[in-house]
């Protein structure tokens, strides 16, 4: 259990090129360097858990809402981690927190605020890994878009990436609010998931040739609001359902993600539809993220907010675990364990 | 000035067949009928003069908030009449309407909703015009796009189209806002209209190589609001200078309306920028016009409000004045005299 970084390395997956399509061998490579010293002012953070997302591709290789990670810096990511050793008066040993870790065993934490280290509590019969997903950024992300949203009951809510961190969570926030929920997945077995254990009313697997006509089936009143997180031909469809003045709130856009050309959607149907389209990035909540957590807290101990996890094992794995992504490999909260 | 049915035609321009890019000659065709037999619970009205607008084009070819103009049917357009005949209790020789009269010499007014006639009245020293232009479909959804654009001071608002009908009205509502206004428009002659008569801070033509540049230059703070009449590679320039968190009020798409392929919008771009892009189509103010025609007719009376016509004489040019709206034609209303 005591770790003891002086004998330890630090393994560290570095981005050493640009990834085109799904991540190639060597476009994060594995380093080992030292475990840092301390410096007054830092405490050291072994990371147990790391949250593998679709927005980590396009960190890869581009300046988004945050720059690209430089060529040879250790990759970004949201990490789990436990304090071994503070000489940071805000932090101590066995403190638990979760933050950008990067991709690597160990991480320093100090004042600088672009690591958004955030301390999490114990909490009985509930994993570590929660706040990785309902209770981290696909629970928050889930909950402020849903506010964008703003659903009301029996209106109908179409989510895409339904079986994913964050799209299952809309579902059943959808849910909550009363609304005819609706998943898009890549899988019959992610739709059974969805429709058997989380409760949506209905779901899609857009793998299937007449998936457009199963949409319809699944939306006779057509649809109220759309949680975006796929884009492409899947969302252009969506739209093409959408009843006037519907909302469609701009998540994400990972059928994009591992191509060269933009995603793309018609005006004509934003027009015509007189449809509001919200681009939508969670760091804009920040402020609010304590009362989130609380409301999503309550909602998982009431058991109103289900979760599933596909956990791979080790470090060295991470570059894989993205591709899963992309291909579609992963239900639920994708995590790396360290 | 005494109409006298009875010894008179009905000319109208019917529809006999979608266009595809400009209007080709007979896509319009005029035909002659006798002038209507008034039932009773009828009114005869003569058009004085036609509003020649972008929609037309889309009425003429697809279903939008709209159905499409029947093959044969006379084409739709919002005109300026004058009751020549009632017996329709709301109505009487002399009163004025605008409303969706077609292209066409008479129509009968009845208690058909589909026409959305309604009175106006006679205003010293202003023109019967006015009611197709600021006090019209031009002066209300200029009005209600900016209500929706939601404009704060100071900030910069860029709006396409600009020497158009809605367009020079929208900017100077953002001047009386308080806003940095930027208009695009095709000519050197429109830029200046707009700049020197309008008050607008500044004025890119697009047809100039380096547009992309004198719109960076124009807006130095980025833009904050986008009042979209455009679409297409002018709608994406302005895009990738918006502001996070940045208003798009998606009006007009005029720039596709003689294409085949649809206007598209890069989605990274709204997502990463949160940008908020609404669709709006003025019709679902109806219950406000008053209040907006109000609020326009002060500003107009105020001087804040200027105005430019182009006139064409003719029910019979009404096509060539279609088109002139997508070469580039027209400065500031286009409106058939009949």
């Amino acid at each position: 259990m005591a770790i003891s970084p002086a004998t330890e390395k630090n393994r560290q997956l570095r981005l050493q090129a640009r990834p085109k399509g799904l991540l190639a061998p060597g476009d994060l490579q594995l380093a080992e360097s030292p475990v840092p010293e301390l410096k007054d002012g830092q405490a050291l953070a072994r990371v147990k858990y790391l949250s593998i997302d679709p927005t980590m591709r396009v960190w890869m290789v581009v300046d988004s809402y945050l720059p690209a990670v430089a060529i040879g810096e250790v990759m970004r990511a949201i990490g789990f981690a436990e304090i071994v050793e503070s000489r940071h008066p805000d932090y101590k040993k066995g403190d638990r927190v979760t933050g950008l870790t990067g991709l690597q065993d160990y991480v320093i934490i100090d004042k600088s605020a672009k690591h958004f280290f955030q301390k999490v509590p114990k909490i009985p019969f509930v994993s570590d890994t929660v706040f990785l997903g309902v209770l981290g950024t696909n629970g928050l992300t889930a909950f402020f878009g849903m506010e964008i949203a703003a659903p009301k009951k029996a209106e109908t809510l179409v989510v895409s990436a339904a079986a994913g961190a964050t799209g299952s969570i809309v579902g059943q926030i959808g849910k909550i609010h009363g609304c005819r929920v609706v998943g898009i997945a890549g899988s019959d077995d992610k739709c059974a998931w969805i429709t058997r254990d989380l409760g949506f009313d209905a779901a899609v697997n857009y793998k299937h040739a007449d998936w457009k006509e199963k949409l319809a089936a699944a939306t006779p009143n057509g649809i109220d609001i759309d949680f975006e997180n796929v884009g492409g031909e899947i969302m252009q469809e969506v739209l093409n359902r959408m009843n006037l003045h519907g909302r469609v709130v701009l998540c994400g856009l990972i059928s994009g993600y591992t191509k060269e050309e933009a995603s793309m959607a018609s005006l004509g149907t934003i027009l015509v539809k007189r449809l509001r389209v919200q681009g939508f990035i969670i760091l804009d909540y920040a402020s609010r993220f304590m009362e989130a957590a609380k409301q999503l807290g309550q909602w998982k101990m009431f058991g109103k907010l289900k979760d599933r996890e596909t956990i791979v094992e080790g470090l060295e794995k991470a570059p894989e675990a993205i591709n899963m992504l992309f291909t579609g490999g992963n239900i639920g909260k994708l995590i790396v364990k360290v």
